[in-house]
């Protein structure tokens, strides 16, 4: 219904907003999770990340909005090959969603009785080639995590239900919040983010003041507010287009694949994923700044957001698991 | 089938009848909960309420209560474009309704077989422009819950069965009664209300007698009793109509945000929504009042039922939440 | 089959056959709740009730026992404007009764096709203008109850379906028995009955003797026994009746309202459900007794059994809660 | 298949086999429960009383054995008036028997598409006017157990589904068997059999070799065995009817009544069914033994299985509780 | 598919073969249970006693295997009268295996369309007149375990459903294998197994080496170690038919009844089956060494298979069950 | 859709590697566990192992892969009798697949209507001949454990449904992986496992560089990646089609059998499964180096995967179970 809140007029929250802009312009970094008090503007960033997001190109009435005709699946019967720009899909995926409902739903009598494959998509194929929100992600079904799990790792959703099978590529970005009271996640599925972060309130009073200020215009003075802002998101869309070019082009010296591995072996992280994904970001990072050689400065801004959900607790060690990050970092990388 | 018992005959539980006053004069304040000892009128308190509120305008056999014509859905299938008056809605939400019954049931086969979306609306859609009243609020199944915020913070009603999608405005003011000795809230649930009000059993034994004596009168002498207290309900209702407008007038001065915020720091709400429900609260409250300029009065009178509920249990505080925030509404405010 | 045990026969107890006398004059009391061992009579004593109750004229083949031709349900399609004499209708929820079987069913398919409401009454449109009596009241399932207790406050029974909505009186007296050492009742359900009394096995001999010799009577010389007691039994039923029109005439002094409420502060009882039940008990035992004006000795008579159960358990205080009732009642009225 | 072991070959175990008899001779004191270790023929036995037991007249083909045509229910549709002699029904309730299979099943859509009643008698139709038994009785669903009280007390099946009812007498002795380490009963069943006894196996040398003699033969030669117990088993069966004929002339002197019920207030048994069973069981016992006045013997005997499982459990007193009605009886009776 | 492994080459474990010769001479002394650490061959060995055990006679596409044409139920439709050898039935009830499947399904629509009754037989009906085995019987569901103690002591499988009745013989001899580790049984079902055998990995190096040897040859070089010990088997089976002939020819002397009574009563076993078992176990193998009497060395031999599992638990002896039967058995026949 | 990770690409992990090239040069070893913490490229050497192992002649659309014409089972209807290469099959188990899902699905109307069996293979039908892979293997439902043991020791699986019955082989190794965090696998599946390593995460930071290195160039250098690996891939592929071959030829002297036996009871390791798959790990390892004689260098090799999960937890020794089996080993075998 109503336009978002603009991403640019967020208050605060800098690394929940860079999390959200490394993943746009590398999507394999793998999802971002946003842990932290309710009433911190969670939900309300994810809804502002979907109209940031620059359009993709897709074939017309593509379930799975593919780029291409020839990828687009022969059971969507697609016919035209006329391709238009839609928005970076932007899925929400409600709690208590059925596992139907998520991996689409595939009609069996019909393919029965009328030997065709009758199978009506669901929310992965909807955001293919975008984002799947999961809003209180820690509160989520076990079977349909499994199930996301899979098919984040392997790009592919594949339903098979009494000999039939039906497959499509679903390649997204998983973005989760959730409320740390309200439980834990599972370590096994912490891992498959990418990225972590965690939001508080603000406890400036200047900055607190700010929000209620922009939020007061939003919703009393729409209008002129969406004005205000709509260019400085233009920007930031620019500049994540420019991004993705800029990524394919940054070569990474052997020192900081050594800088990497060496980070990881100190903090204990399990697992290779820890030193695959923070070389990603810092990538990314490289490549948003323009940049064109890859730093220790860009593995020290995205070391806390890439590995901090990959630490084990420690009992004796009282700070939260990003000072940790941190505290070895400088240690590391000086 | 009995006409309810009036507002305005209500003995006591001014903050109770404060609260609802205000959500009446400006709707988007979101909600309130009112917690406390079973017997005291709470049920009583939200029928009488019902009763009170001003009528709306209607396109008529429009299923969720639509102003304009062009505003009620299509699937509503309405063609007549005359409107009338009719009360604002008040629907009660029972223990144990079925999602079905609260969202609406869409008829999947009629739909494939008739070509045509056959839904069939639920109390979302009877409770749109209006209030939805939960007794017992904290005995409320999970999902159930789940699904009310979703669609009381994006005002409207999503349903999405098998490729099959129906939405429509589904914009209210929750009402939620509880015993706190059968259950707590959720924080997450706490959060979503706007306000919370606390109703204890009169200690006053002329205050006790006066509710016997009217509760009496409304039981045995009925038609009497109702034709002396529609006066006194039909002033509040103009009065709720004048505020309505001179709300819209109302200017908030820069340091009015200040000490909201610099409040809602000192007492360590979690999140920033108590900031923007405590200003539309005090916004209503002068324009309740008739007051031309919101001032630190207003604040003060608000703030109780605006914060209470959005306090962490201080276990070395023996205060109730309530005590604490005027206790510290008069640190910040003098 | 057999006739039940009659009422006058019951030996002792006199307790709960005055709790039960006193709804029989006066129904809006709201139920009466019998808590004690087992084999002390307690279902005996139902049944024995709905033997005594006086008759009531109700429209034939009307399915809520209406007494006017208008008020029958238009789903019953009662064409016939007939009344007739009918028992004051005593039903029994047994344990484990569905849903449909309590509410009544709702024939959607019939409803659909043939466009017409098929709806097959339950037990709460049998109760209307009667009795419900649920054993082991303690063992029922939540939702029933929860279910129940909407109904016997609103006096109305509500089924709603996909669209479809039935709606008839029901308005009856509950009467639940149980054991408390199977289970408590939840507060909740406790204070929605009227009255509530504690009946245990009697000690004394001769009065032991004459329960068996009643009890042997009525099994092996049926036909003289109830003979013997038919003419106590109608006595007590015109008794019932005169009491009734005695009640409409009967005033309450200021007075009495003021010791009612001292006494309900006094003893701590949450809401104000005590004060008016205690009152309208205690008038109907003045009407039971014919007296014209309501004085300190009928508050003292009922003030036990109107609130014993609303008291909350004292853990200094080893007394049991009818007890406790009877010491202030001292302290307070003399 | 196989002849059931003879009742009277029963080695030892003399308190079952005499509960056994009373109810033979009186139904209605209503059920034994036979609880003991595993392995002491408790099954055995009840198959032995299925064929002790005289034969009854019932109605041909009449699904509840009813003696009379007339009361043969009409659903059965019974045209036949010829009447036959059958055994005593012993009916096996089988654990895990669902309820269908318990009450009876009504075929709704017979009755509606054919308009007649279409009910298929269950366990409880087949049982009447004779033994319902139930092994392991301690592992009975509790749904079920609800259902047998409800029946076993009123004597009537009434089964009722979506506005259809069907009913048909229902009585029988509910013969029950249980390891009591298995599992208690709830005390509300307890209290519901009439007679209980404890069974354990024999520690005198010569009564075991008799038993395995006796089971040896039965197995190896069984004709010649089965011979040889058929003369006593018709002694016995002959000894029943005629003690049902002499307990209809048996008075019952004031004193045993009080003794009766000094006995049980000694014992502080809850309620007044202990009572009336221990009357009605030793009258009982009066008519087998052909005795023409019912004396304190009677009452001494019969006391222990008519009155242990109606005590409360004291922990002071090791003792069981078999052993304390004696010591009691020994006080009261002398 | 392969032929099992011979039992004649099965290494050591002679109790548990012993066991299961003995019910291959004796069926009705009632199962076996092997309990023992996994891998100790439990399964091998169930396996191989079915390729050892003599064919039976039956009635051609009897699916109860009856000896008889007269004996095969009239369900079965079968019509033709001619017999032959099959090998004695050795049935496998899988864990997890429906009711349904266990006794059989009732197709209930065939019968009341078609008028006939149309029973699909299941495990009990394959293995009836021989074994039924069940691997880890202690993870058995409690209502399948309930369904064939009461099937396995009555010898006939009934099958009730609305009204419908199907009946057939169904005698065979259990044999449950388990890890005591993985659960334990309940006593009642415990005491249902005639006998029982403890197994453990063997400890000498020559035995074990002896198994690795068999086993590979049974492997890699199949047909000559089939031919090498097919001989013994056929030994063994013929030797199984002359002890069965043997033991009808027994007579039992007076004093090894009070033997057995006197060891029984020492050991506090619960019940009289223990004394029946041990009887017919030491009669079995008293016909298995071609012996003409009975002595004190039957009874000592197989007292431990039978007596073991009847014994409570002892908490102050440490020894084993089977030990603790072994000493009482010296104890008590020198 | 992409090709896998290439097998000798693979850094490290050199025990996990060994073990499943074990399992390709003799299935019969019988499955690989592979535990450790997560992100230690578990399941992408699964996925590498299926594009490494050799291919299998089979019949075309033979549901079960058979190689032989007359292996394929009726139900499949294959009327060619061409056969062909492909590739070693590698199934993947999904967490939360229904058992029809993986045993096959019989269409009993199907069967019944046309009278014809109507199997849909499942899983374990695609499975044989090859590998069926299990991520997360203890978070596997208990059922399907069940099942798969079973299937697993007789390498049939017979589906049985309503008097129906479809059998097929099922021969095929398991692989499972799992994190030890999340939960641990029943000693009775433990056990069916032939082999067991355990992985971490490589500490060596060369190693470490090494693997991100190898995964970017598959990444971002995809082609030229897959060729420089694909040679050595052929090579180790040619290389277990070689020891195949070998391992007919290899003799097991006396003194290893010995070995192995005295090893396994030093241990404690349950049963006799132990020494068998012992003996057969050397057997195929001392064929993958080509040796002629089995030594006892050969069991020194493979003794810990062979072992370390059939030991009991010893709470007193604080090494690992493949620690204790390696000092074992030294003991025994110098």
């Amino acid at each position: 219904m109503k336009h978002p809140f603009p991403f640019s007029a967020i208050v605060g929250q800098d690394e929940m907003k860079r999390a959200m802009l490394l993943t746009a312009i590398d999507p394999s970094i793998g999802g971002v999770l946003v842990f932290g008090d309710r009433g911190t503007g969670k939900s309300t960033a994810v809804r502002a990340l979907a109209a940031l997001l620059p359009p993709i190109k897709a074939v017309k009435a593509c379930p799975v909005n593919s780029e291409r005709f020839d990828d687009c699946p022969s059971w969507a019967k697609v016919t035209k090959k006329t391709a238009h720009k839609i928005p970076t899909p932007v899925v929400d995926l409600p709690l208590g969603a059925s596992e139907d409902r998520v991996t689409g739903a595939l009609d069996i009598e019909k393919a029965l009785t009328k030997g065709e494959k009758a199978f009506q998509p669901g929310l992965l194929a909807a955001a293919n080639r975008g984002y799947l929100y999961i809003d209180e992600v820690n509160l989520l079904e076990d079977h349909i995590v499994d199930l996301l799990l899979d098919v984040a790792q392997s790009g592919e959703n594949v339903i098979e239900r009494e000999g039939l099978s039906i497959r499509h590529a679903a390649r997204f970005v998983l973005v989760g919040s959730g409320n740390p009271e309200e439980g834990e996640l599972r370590p096994q599925l912490l891992d498959r983010f990418g990225l972590s972060v965690d939001v508080t309130s603000p406890t400036d009073i200047d900055e607190r003041i700010e929000v209620i200020k922009r939020r007061d215009a939003f919703e009393n003075d729409n209008t002129a507010f969406m004005l205000r802002w709509q260019a400085e998101d233009a920007a930031l869309r620019d500049r994540i287009l420019k991004a993705r070019k800029t990524l394919t082009k940054l070569k990474t010296p052997e020192q900081t694949l050594r800088d990497v591995a060496e980070l990881c072996i100190k903090l204990g992280s399990d697992g290779l994923r820890g030193e695959l994904t923070l070389l990603k970001a810092a990538r990314a990072y490289a490549a948003y700044r323009d940049d064109t050689a890859l730093t220790r400065s860009h593995i020290r801004e995205v070391a806390p957001m890439a590995l901090r959900h990959r630490l084990r607790r420690d009992p004796l060690d009282e700070a939260g698991t990003g000072t940790r990050v941190s505290r070895i970092v400088e240690d590391v990388l000086g």
